[in-house]
């Protein structure tokens, strides 16, 4: 290994506790959508980031008890010993390629609606759910304290039963019971566990004490902490109550994973925060205050900014989950000065997203991300070609992209034709919009390893008609030709009533927008039935560019998708920031060229909105011209993937390049037998009822 | 047995294709939020059904291949071989208890979003999916209808030989590609499957006579089919193509299954219809065009209406999901001329609630449903007791009146204790809202109950102090004191920055509207930082009654969580209607005598609202100084249950109850244990990658 000498800082081994890592690489806990509910794959996915490098694979929050049941999402769960079988896959498979494995253990007070168990949900005080579900938390008592500290003591001793090397007490993201103690709104005490900082620090303290005894002897007690709220003085600060903490109890961790909450404060995508190293300001204080090695994040993925923060003294571990995701052999990358060859994190939050809805996590740069167990995909690893020779992949976008790319890699001939007098297709327009330039990276990282390979050829401007297809000659045939947008105004909510579109309507796409058009002077209407980024995404450069914009949707929140990657609040809130007319529940009526008629989806009254014009934002249409005239010519190959035979999210479009490169030549029932892996229960009869 | 003459047409055995129905009792498909996922409480939840005379016994949708992929939630799974042993646990038990079982196999096209195994979403035509998630269905081509048959097909023989009697094809709710073939907004196809009425039901066709073709010798093939939108003529109607339908396909299912959608319309809630039987005028016309037996639903829970559907010749089935949910042993109840003990089905729907996020089910009457094979409750049968002799229990809501009548089935002597002049607690409370009425269910049937029995006394105006309490000298104390709604503003959205309350303001609660009190003249905010029912029922009411009335919520709907029982879009429709003034995404700043400033959830930027008085509807605080007031004095027992321990649904306060006289004198160890119960994933390793 020719190991870069600016980089060797970050491969020295470091001591946490009585383990020790072999490097500056730290996977911090991070969700991933499989948990409990899928542990084969979760074991799988770990076991990668490890032989990726990466010195410490972390595994996601861990349920230690029924009273903090997070169904229906897919968390780890310990909450006796018939879970530790499922963690022991994942800490041998972690163990197996020489890194250490941890485990976060995670009591989630009232941010669990413990919707199977039903049981109590408990907090420092009464109050709701942290979720709108009529359900309230009940003010811990102090047998209910005891019996918490004695589950988190269980969990950890269960925790080294199933292998892991560091156990963490976890007080991060507003989510769990030992933060919730710490924040004054959240805690109106008046025993020994409120009150004063040294008060509502009490139990965290004890649970850091209590975790060293049951198990410091074997395992390292790390402590995930958020020292700043992001709230001014409306929250927990770094500079004031933060910092008290971390130096009241320096040296009781064996490890600092400090950070910003909430979630979408330490998750910040790149449409909101584009600077990596974001959280530096925050938590490089806390080196200062304590001998034990600490760790933070802030989506790094420049090789120098790492070297510079351990330099610096800023941290002595690099953390990542986002970058961790998005290429999970950074590590090994930078390690072999292949540091070209890393892909980048986008900041897009669809890791995020795949966990919100309790499905696997996915990534758009990384489309084997959640496919190790599943597919047996591997991100560095793909078989070579077998009988075939050579390759055409029409259409540059990610789809196309990706294919050729990994075909490249399996060593067919391959070429790769672009309509367009540049690649990056769907990737290459978006990227030009508000806060989206980081998703270049989506086309950048695949056109470089691309350029590299001799056994690749890229023709722009080249647009193929099925002849020229032909005519080439060659035998097997991928077509990513993508989708545009429609502009009749029909998508989800006006099927059955489709739109009255006046020939005078000024109408247009957010292809037309991507493609420079600007709407002509007046009020514009962005109408949303998309729900996705796009529309709050074209509403903001509209606004920005000084339009009047009304924003109008059938649904009842701006770019409700984004929910789902920690965006929607700041969305909305920088539309309205921006001026721009927010009008939710109505959908598309009729379209004319002064007025766009709106119907309320709840009474169906109409309105009329004054307008220039519109830019809708429903529905793409397939490009599948060139696919239709293929079919039944003599080709070997002939396959439709990404947008145009689905549109859906570009990490979709990356995943179907993926996929037929890895699944070209493969048997087409050995193809078909993937798509039915899953875990199922175990139906072993258990003991009965007492 | 002794039947009632009456009802014995409802126990007559009726054939179905080639397996014969016991009786008439006809248990529809219904989700249960247990699924593939936790199989083995779905068959024990399925065997108590049958325990309890239902006839058929039917399973959920049941996906039948990775392209119909429902996670996360908690459907039934049949794509291959691997899922028939979880199916088996069903078909095993139904049939031990004398019942036949169905399985309703579905294709969710785009109404399924398959975000666990990423695959194509089919549909009859290009389209978005029915969720707000960026991806779109592609037209299915001829190959994908042939596969999709053949899926069918296959998925038809597993279920004969997982030991279904039954198997359905399902056209029904909105939700599966027969329907989605059918309704012309989304079949633009020009082929044989697309256009005539003919041409739609082309698909359906075939799936019902390959059906029979595979399993036909032993199962009989039902088909369950919406004959009416519920759109008037911007949907399928049951007088014009439902109708038709029936007509082309008379006698070729063996069953005819019939109801109307979308779901909400076909599990409408009491609130928004009160009578049972409301689909009678859509569907009876079906019997007459068929020779096949008919089954039909619609909440039914009087014998008196059963019957009279039966002689009227308006179905040969009755069907349930509902009712059988709030009473599994309902035909048993009517056979053996109990019909005062059927516990009625209210119509709350929280039973869909479970299902909607992908938790168990469970119901507000039954509070043993979905604990069947958790915790081993049977609706009908419950441990005597053991040492003890007397319990008493204080308040005689929802918990306490469910705790008294199960102590008193268990034999102890029981006092019930209510301090206010007749019992009923919230439920006598809430159930004279607007709609509510027939939630006033929960208190009657346990009224009844326990006011038939001689070993207990009730009290009502009798609130009882600690002396009190303990001068009775019963050893045995449940406390069920409930809670009352606060009228500081403090909830969910103001925890960090406290509302400023002037004095003068006029501030109501929901107790205040309950117990009658009425705002003053002038404008009245319904402020509602609890997203369920309570805050949109009083702004109907005080809307009704004539106040202006301007409804404040921090979510971006009314009522939020209404969604979960299908109620949202009927809620914030009539809101609408009765002219209430909704502002949402505000949450609550400061109150006086004449405005209530609001701040903007997204930007926090103020606005008064002028008003004269609020309601505001936030939180509750428990009802917990008596239970203080005993702890450590000279009682057995001392168990504080229901709202009081922690505010929630009324379903949990019955659950709560419950629990607490299930586990009275029960060993701790035990009752620990039953909080863990759970289904885990089989570890076994499956065969390697192709």
């Amino acid at each position: 290994m020719s190991e870069t000498r600016q980089y060797s800082v970050l491969f020295e081994p470091v001591r946490i506790g009585p383990v020790t890592a072999r490097n500056r690489f730290f996977q911090v806990p991070h969700c991933n959508g499989m948990g409990h509910i899928r542990p084969q794959a979760e074991a799988a996915m770990r076991a990668v980031k490890a032989e990726g490098g990466w010195a410490v694979v972390s595994n996601q929050e861990t349920e230690i008890h029924p009273t903090s049941d997070l169904s229906p999402f897919a968390e780890n769960r310990l909450w006796d010993a018939r879970d530790i079988p499922a963690l022991r896959l994942m800490t041998d498979a972690v163990h197996d390629k020489g890194s250490l494995a941890a485990i976060e253990l995670a009591h989630n007070g009232n941010h669990a609606q413990n919707l199977m168990t039903r049981a109590p949900v408990l907090a420092p005080s009464d109050m709701s759910l942290d979720y709108p579900y009529p359900k309230q938390a009940r003010a811990m008592d102090k047998t209910d304290i005891r019996n918490f500290r004695r589950w988190h003591r269980d969990a950890a001793i269960r925790s080294r039963d199933a292998g892991f090397d560091i156990v963490y007490v976890y007080a991060g993201h507003n989510m769990t019971l030992p933060q919730h103690f710490l924040l004054p709104h959240m805690n109106d005490r008046t025993d020994e566990y409120g009150g004063s900082l040294e008060n509502r620090l009490r139990l965290t303290r004890e649970l850091l004490e209590e975790t060293h005894d049951a198990v410091g002897a074997t395992c390292a007690v790390a402590f995930r902490f958020a020292v700043d709220e992001m709230l001014g003085t409306d929250g927990m600060q770094a500079a004031e109550e933060g910092r008290a903490i971390v130096e009241m109890l320096a040296e009781l961790p064996d490890l600092w994973d400090v950070n910003v909450c909430d979630w979408s404060n330490d998750s910040l995508t790149t449409r909101f925060q584009p600077q990596d190293g974001y959280q530096n300001d925050y938590i490089s204080f806390v080196k200062s205050m304590t001998t034990k090695p600490v760790v933070a994040v802030g989506r790094l993925t420049s090789p120098d900014m790492m070297a510079s923060m351990v330099k610096k003294g800023v941290v002595d571990f690099i953390g990542a989950a986002r970058p961790s995701i998005a290429d999970p052999f950074l590590p090994q990358k930078i390690e072999q000065d292949r540091i070209d060859e890393i892909r980048e994190c986008i900041g897009c939050n669809i890791c995020v997203m795949a966990d919100s809805v309790g499905a696997p996590i996915r990534c758009t740069q990384n489309p084997t991300m959640g496919e190790e167990w599943r597919r047996g995909w591997h991100p560095e690893i793909i078989a070579p070609k077998e009988r075939e020779e050579d390759a055409l992949v029409i259409g540059a976008g990610p789809a196309g992209l990706e294919c050729a790319m990994q075909l490249a890699r399996r060593g067919y001939q391959v070429t790769l034709a672009e309509a367009g007098s540049e690649p990056g297709g769907r990737v290459l327009r978006e990227s030009a919009l508000p806060g989206l330039g980081a998703w270049a990276r989506v086309k950048d990282h695949r056109l470089h390893d691309l350029r590299q390979r001799a056994n690749v050829q890229i023709y722009t401007d080249s647009r193929l008609g099925a002849e020229d297809v032909l005519e080439l000659g060659i035998p097997n045939v991928f077509i990513a030709t993508g989708s545009h947008w429609r502009a009749d105004g029909i998508g989800r909510n006006t099927l059955r009533n489709r739109p009255v579109m006046d020939a005078a309507a000024t109408v247009l796409t957010p292809d037309d927008i991507m493609a420079g058009q600007m709407p002509p002077d007046g009020p514009v209407v962005v109408y949303d039935d998309d729900h996705a980024y796009i529309a709050g995404v074209i509403a903001e450069k509209l606004a920005a560019a000084g339009h009047p914009v009304i924003f109008v949707t059938p649904e009842s929140l701006v770019s409700s998708f984004t929910a789902l990657t920690l965006e929607q609040h700041r969305v909305q809130t920088r539309l309205l920031e921006l001026g721009v007319d927010i009008r939710c529940n109505h959908s598309l009526a009729a379209l004319d060229s002064a007025r766009m008629q709106v119907a309320c989806t709840f009474t169906g009254r109409t309105q009329d909105i004054a307008c220039s014009s519109a830019v809708l934002v429903t529905e793409r249409l397939r490009e599948t011209a060139l696919f239709d005239a293929l079919q039944g010519r003599d080709l070997t190959t002939l396959e439709l993937i990404g947008d145009a035979a689905g549109p859906a999210l570009i990490a979709d479009a990356v995943y179907a390049g993926h996929m037929a490169a890895r699944n070209f030549e493969r048997a087409a029932d050995a193809v078909d037998r993937d798509w039915f892996r899953r875990e199922i229960i175990d139906l072993t009869p258990e003991i009965p009822h007492a």
